[in-house]
């Protein structure tokens, strides 16, 4: 995988997720704990940076107004009722441990479960020569799931990184990783990604 | 849910995945007989008929020339490297218990995981004044579900049918119906559909 | 046409189009003059919302990271080097006469031609029930045209309003009004609008 | 321009634009006679041939079910109550002269104004590392002109062909030539075009 080729994502290490105190932070904490998921999204996103890799910063953000247009209830109504992610709060904030540098792009509007959804990302990639995604976050089975997917449907070579992801429980980061992964290009470990990208 | 602002989508009902000597139906036979899922399709089919929806029937085509294009690797060219649902090809043919009726909406060009990729069915659900998208087919968590996902990032309130679906095994099949489903709008049994759908 | 599946969408009224010092001011004024674009696209604005019809404010953003991925020249990348529409500069807002009211949408991430590439506009109309499209602003013929276009084969009903439009010059303004307009929905005046929108 | 990022696209050269009996050749036969439309558009497609361009056929077809879904008036429903490019009919066959070879592209669904929509040459032209895109076609200010917009919206660098386009009279021909197409990339002509792809 040729770094300049390469692109990462970061979807949503944003404190409602990852700090104490975040909205839900209690639904995931023992399991990124287990994880490492953020220790290890941490080095993904220094070794992307040192290689010359495309770099995406991707939160999400839950504005009411915009699901009172959706309509489509189920979890985007849920989390927008309970104030997750919302527009300038500290539970939309970027964590410390991931913040983007100045000229990163952060891609702006996310507020669907893939990363694609309403966003210019596929237009990003197009235009910087990228041909491979490495997927990076949360939740596993959701917005990195579905961001996977959009992507290996886009055409791109898709790699999940599970140690940098965070699901509730095991077992379905087990599914992820073993039955859903394997039919797009596969998973990686951070030191795999050290490895392979050049 | 009104009937009329409803579309019931058949996702490849096709010999390669339903019939004895079709190219995957080793990998899904058990587990579709104990489900019952062809069955439990074609009721879905009739009644969503008698009750007036729009009916969507969705074949997958796998021509070596796209893959060729695409690149991705994966399942797609693995599906094309083995000849699945190859263009005028007998594994490619819908079933005759999920035949289409004349004037009913063969989707084109689906080649990719999620019925939407390529196709023009947001076009079509939009203009047909629909609100709720019902899924049923193959593969429970690979093409149902992605269908599933890209119709609720569009908007859609999206019912999974998991008796009209089939997947390779029961935890799978599980896994979609009670961890992933209930993320958009859960999911529905064919006589939910028939008491619910008006 | 009926009020509520109406939207009328405002292009650009912003300073670098319409207002003295504005970048782009020299190159219309004259010809918004004579047709009275502000003028009558303020009272487009106001009967619109007496009807109750859906009403997008439209600005363009050109910041030069965008164009420097864009890498296609012409228009835009003259623009940007031009440094117009430079995001939260007085070039770039909106004026008085079109400001946006709270509640109303203003699109973000319009930096092409159409007002529907690379934003969720398409999604919008789509949420919001509307059938038809009401086009006023600048230049009729660059993004006035081609968000029109973009509309009719979205399979909207379109209508230009080419007396809030704002043109180069009268040839212009007239070949958009009298040769292309009339292969979408045609044209209307703001008169026309107050009659037949109800 | 390097001739493995270029593709040529040859928008609707069929027999109801192109030939006596062809629905709309008495719009166009005077212009296109005098432009050398065909003969033009022929010379262009062999030398995108010889000097290995993606090559890109682009046939319009107006099935009377799409048009019945779209509801939006104007010259397409005009066109499918007139029988136009009806599937499998005389009028939608390409014409000898600009006549596919085995191998190359015959984009599927166009139906609209631009070829990019509900069609998949976003993809195609992605996928095969286009980076400039030239248009010929019918007609110069309508389908070739809204195909040239979306693909600079898109980010490619764009050339009109005007002599192997096709318009229903000088005027417009001209409008487009002069007025609008130095917006995006400008004009070649096919001496140009032989001369500057490489």
């Amino acid at each position: 995988m040729k770094a300049q080729e390469t692109a990462v994502i970061f979807i949503e290490f944003q404190n409602d997720f990852c700090s104490p105190g975040g909205k839900l932070y209690d639904q995931v904490a023992d399991q990124i704990a287990k994880t490492g998921t953020v220790r290890n999204a941490s080095r993904l996103l220094a070794l992307a940076r040192e290689k010359g890799c495309k770099i995406i910063h991707c939160p999400f953000t839950l504005d009411r107004e915009w699901v009172a247009e959706i309509k489509s209830g189920g979890t985007l109504a849920a989390g927008a009722e309970a104030g997750l992610f919302a527009p300038e709060s500290w539970g939309h904030d970027i964590i410390d441990e991931l913040a983007p540098l100045e000229g990163e792009v952060v891609l702006a509007g996310k507020r669907a479960l893939s990363a694609f959804s309403h966003t210019n990302l596929a237009h990003l990639l197009h235009f910087a020569g990228i041909k491979n995604l490495v997927v990076a976050g949360f939740l596993t089975n959701v917005c990195a799931q579905a961001t996977a997917m959009s992507a290996y449907d886009a055409g791109y070579s898709v790699r999940m990184v599970p140690e940098a992801c965070g699901a509730v429980n095991q077992t379905i980061q087990d599914y992820v990783e073993k039955d859903f992964a394997p039919l797009l290009g596969g998973c990686m470990t951070v030191d795999e990604f050290d490895r392979e990208v050049q």
